[in-house]
């Protein structure tokens, strides 16, 4: 299974170190704004960043779930490179938000788009391998020659 | 592997798309009740969908991984009927949640009970895998021939 | 794939079992100090509890994810130990933290620890597996040749 599964596994260890970056950074701003847990209210700067890596992580079992569905069942290039664009977006969102509020919208589009384009691509894969396993029907191959036959 | 997991995979994604349809319900109550992030506290009716969502969330990646141990280390067909069943008393949670406090209860316990039906199936199949492997002894051939002695 | 991976199935289902333990001292902590739901705060005893157990449920998707990702990729066996470790610190950290604040810091740090070695075997796997399928070099070999000849 690691031999086919290398790109997924790279792109999820990526995201848990983005992750571990995202709490550092929430370490240093209660450090800086003197904010001590379980305290979550401070000056506009911490709780920007607090909610910015609140919602990174709200999100991102979500993310890793619709990797794996994708990337298993649809294709694993796709997936890990849609992967790495989700990454990136969040990486922008966290640097926007924690600039001000209104830096968060455009890369959280963004992002959210290529977790869309994953479930997409897992509920495409998911469809074609059951119609495959189930019904023995190759789709893509029925939708190749009915389009040959037009 | 996809083969031997097609009905995990569709059951993993209905599960995240009924997590983007409550998530989607919040959106909606806020812009009907007025009620702009980061703030979480508003009318009545507004806080119980929040809380509806927020407790989905927070048992989201729980379900996903009994579902998949379950699958993986039991029975996929089993599994899947178990997880489609939770979801379905999710749905109903999130319905009855939002309509009014009392109505979170009886499809919360109905939805537990096949979490815990999941834990369940994923400790059996572990236990039975774990003999195999390790100790080369196949405990439900013993219990079928020990029954048959009897 | 049930027969490579029992030991990770083992460690997962005892670690949701844990998280079912610690949502269970919540419940009984909410009764014995009258504090019923939404609410989340009350005498500090409670709000231990209550954070001991949302710091461990915020952290267990990033430990299931990093303990596969070493386990597929780097050492089922290592992988399964470290998570046994992880989650014993786990359980020593919600008991010192009900007791007294002070009481989270040690297993919390003992925790934290083995989260990161798995983050590093997860991150030496894949790098080896990496280089294995998509570079035909096999680095482990290339090291050994290397200090062979030095």
């Amino acid at each position: 299974m690691a031999e086919d599964a290398v790109g997924l596994g790279a792109v999820t260890v990526l995201g848990v170190l983005e992750q571990a970056y995202f709490s550092l950074q929430v370490i240093y701003a209660r450090r800086k704004y003197s904010v001590s847990p379980p305290n979550t209210s401070g000056p506009p700067e911490f709780e920007r960043i607090f909610r910015a890596q609140a919602n990174c992580s709200e999100y991102f079992p979500i993310f890793i779930i619709v990797l794996w569905t994708s990337g298993v069942f649809f294709s694993q290039g796709l997936s890990s490179i849609c992967g790495l664009l989700y990454l990136y977006g969040r990486l922008r969102y966290f640097w926007g938000y924690a600039a001000c509020a209104h830096g968060r919208l455009a890369p959280l589009y963004f992002s959210a788009q290529f977790l869309w384009v994953l479930i997409g691509f897992s509920s495409v894969g998911i469809l074609l391998t059951f119609c495959r396993v189930y019904l023995s029907v190759d789709l893509l191959e029925e939708l190749g020659s009915a389009l040959g036959l037009v």
